[in-house]
């Protein structure tokens, strides 16, 4: 088999660690496998950097920073081979320059543009272990770039499609993904397998083990992949194209993301272009906005609604400026901002062929005595907002509820 | 004027340092001249890679240590460039393969073929300080390569030379070249110029300001450089050719190295093919040889000499075993090794139109009752072994003789 395995930063964060990765794949390699590894810089690594290139410039020069960052990579790929040469494994380093890999020009997040794997090839052919580094790529003009964050996952995932890998493997220092996080829900079990859709939702809700960009590249190029922990020999998760069997399992999981802050608008007048203004010029601050609510208007004679939206909690005083701006243009009475609340999503591709699964959830909140403040669906996903304090005691009732008493 | 500037470890050991030499850098670019910057890594990093690469294997492949190594440069020519924004000079980095330096495949020694400066010239006309990464190079094939000890002053000058710069500065963390160490010298002054030979020589000989190879390759080329401080706007000292009223000044300088160890074979029978034995055998093992002293026999019946020689004191346990290896095939009566000298020297191209200038230094020696342990001359140097203990003595005694009183 054709084995990509993919090691982030804690994973190679000292030559112990090298070693233990180097370990992993050799054990691979002597089972009769060809294999790729991609690796991330080393955890702390990229972190001094950024802290060095802020005391030279207030915002450092995007080419410059690629320039400098691509040595956390490079680093590891060095020393990655020579723990495997330590280990009497044939091994090679390349850059992603040296891999094939062609981006385009938008530094600190450029995009793949295409992955040349020949000498990847002719590489494995020789019966050589070939390290890449994640995260970076050259442009055609041969300027060095980096992908942006989650970078390395991506190019484990671009390398898996371009050689055709027969497994890729990523692995992180959990043991795949939870039906909840296990340290806020005690029932929390690991999935076996999980859709890409489903996947996504979860990465854009707060479960940190991959961005949702590296997801959509494999469900793009139909790259089946697994999740699983660099600490032990644990199956992980496989992530996967949708199956039918996965459609008899309601719900695949529980996230809180404690990381939103609440904005309502009001009486805001209910005329067309108003949601417009407001979420252009907070688009225009760079600011991200999750959720957003919006009621119908039930006064004929001055319509005005309610708008409520929710934004990253390090972004809620630049947003409530932004809105505090607005009020004279758009006439608000006024703009609360709350950053004492959680959101509770639950994720299942099966809540499209089984009706009542909101129902259900806004009755176990409900028995529960937790007030709900807001609401948003998707075809696979169903957010609730709900007081901070109150979020980890719903993460728990909805997981008992949904995925420990099923069935 | 197109001026290339080098800096090495500790005049980028840190960001406050960096931002040093960036502010260097822009006065001269202000001044309306060119600059190309070469910087090596920051101080300790280079160590510390290493250090982790020995950690994973005893004797790490060389093709991976130049992976390894060659982002030690390329982290400090990103953030140079990122200090230069950060005074609003225009600036760009690039690696040493993004320099066109081409070098053969030698790892970690590599030797450089060719360089192909079109980038770094239409860079240079685009208004750009152009930085470049010291010690490194690629093969034509795009391996990273690494040009070994001393190889970022080999890349200023090589880089001279590619561009026909009009200047050429070394910085260093000393003023110059001086007549002697002046810690040990009290009277010591620093040189105004000196010839390339009298460089190589003092190179040799523990003056530790740069590595013969980069003077010899300047030499080569005809590269006229200065060496100066980087703590300071001193003039350095200017480093070219011989010309004839260099020839006025006697001795350049004096030096002293407390580095060597002697090994005296004594009563080694006078045949042809000894010496060539003992030497054959001490360089297989790689250790550097540089006195060798070997008197006539004068005994008529079983001809026999006194054979000594230097080695690297760190190398003196191994260069004795593999004597002592010896002692059955050679047939020598005993082999003495002794640590404690120090090897004396004077350097000066003027010696070679003074007649007297050995007499006078073994004059001055024996004045100050310092007795000479073995004697080794070249066109322009002169140095002589005596008593470690006796060393600081004779190097200030020599020049004050020869550099303080004279003319």
């Amino acid at each position: 088999m054709l084995i990509v395995q993919k090691f982030g930063g804690t994973s190679v964060a000292n030559p112990d660690r090298i070693k233990n990765v180097a370990r992993r794949v050799a054990r691979y390699r002597a089972e009769g496998n060809q294999v790729v590894v991609v690796v991330s810089a080393m955890s702390g690594v990229t972190d001094n950097l950024i802290k060095m290139a802020r005391e030279l410039a207030p915002l450092p020069n995007e080419r410059e920073m690629d320039m400098l960052l691509a040595t956390g990579e490079q680093t590891t790929i060095a020393l990655t081979a020579i723990a495997l040469h330590g280990m009497d494994v044939p091994a090679i380093s390349l850059t992603g320059a040296q891999a094939g890999i062609v981006t385009d020009g938008v530094h600190t997040k450029a995009r793949i543009a295409n992955i040349t794997p020949k000498k990847v090839h002719s590489l494995l052919q020789e019966g050589k272990v070939v390290i890449v580094a994640g995260f970076q790529g050259q442009t055609d003009e041969g300027q060095i770039t980096t992908l942006g964050r989650g970078g390395s996952d991506l190019t484990a995932i671009a390398l898996a499609a371009a050689l055709k890998a027969d497994l890729c493997q990523i692995y992180t220092d959990v043991d795949g993904v939870y039906t909840a996080d296990p340290r806020l829900a005690p029932g929390a079990r690991k999935l076996s397998e999980i859709s890409y859709d489903e996947m996504l939702e979860l990465a854009g809700l707060g479960a940190k083990v991959m961005q949702s960009r590296s997801v959509e590249f494999a469900k793009k190029f139909g790259v089946v992949f697994e999740v699983r922990s660099s600490l032990n020999d644990n199956p992980g998760t496989i992530v996967k194209e949708e199956t039918p069997n996965m459609e008899s399992v309601v719900i695949r999981g529980v996230s809180l993301d404690k990381n939103q802050a609440k904005i309502t608008l009001v009486a805001v007048p209910d005329r067309p272009g108003v949601a417009a203004h407001v979420f252009k010029a907070i688009a225009d601050a760079s600011v991200n906005v999750d959720m957003i609510v919006q009621n119908i208007s039930h006064n004929a004679d001055a319509p005005a609604t309610d708008l409520s939206f929710t934004v990253d909690k390090p972004d809620l005083l630049k947003a409530t400026r932004i809105i505090d701006g607005l009020k004279g243009k758009i006439g608000f009475r006024q703009a609360i901002a709350d950053e004492n609340i959680g959101k509770l999503s639950i994720v299942g591709v099966g809540m499209r062929s089984h009706p009542g699964v909101a129902a259900k959830l806004f009755e176990t909140l409900a028995a529960a005595g937790i007030n709900i403040q807001m609401i948003s669906t998707s075809e696979i996903k169903i957010s609730v907002v709900v007081d901070l304090t109150k979020g980890e005691q719903a993460l728990r009732t909805v997981h008992e509820a949904f995925l420990e008493k099923q069935g």
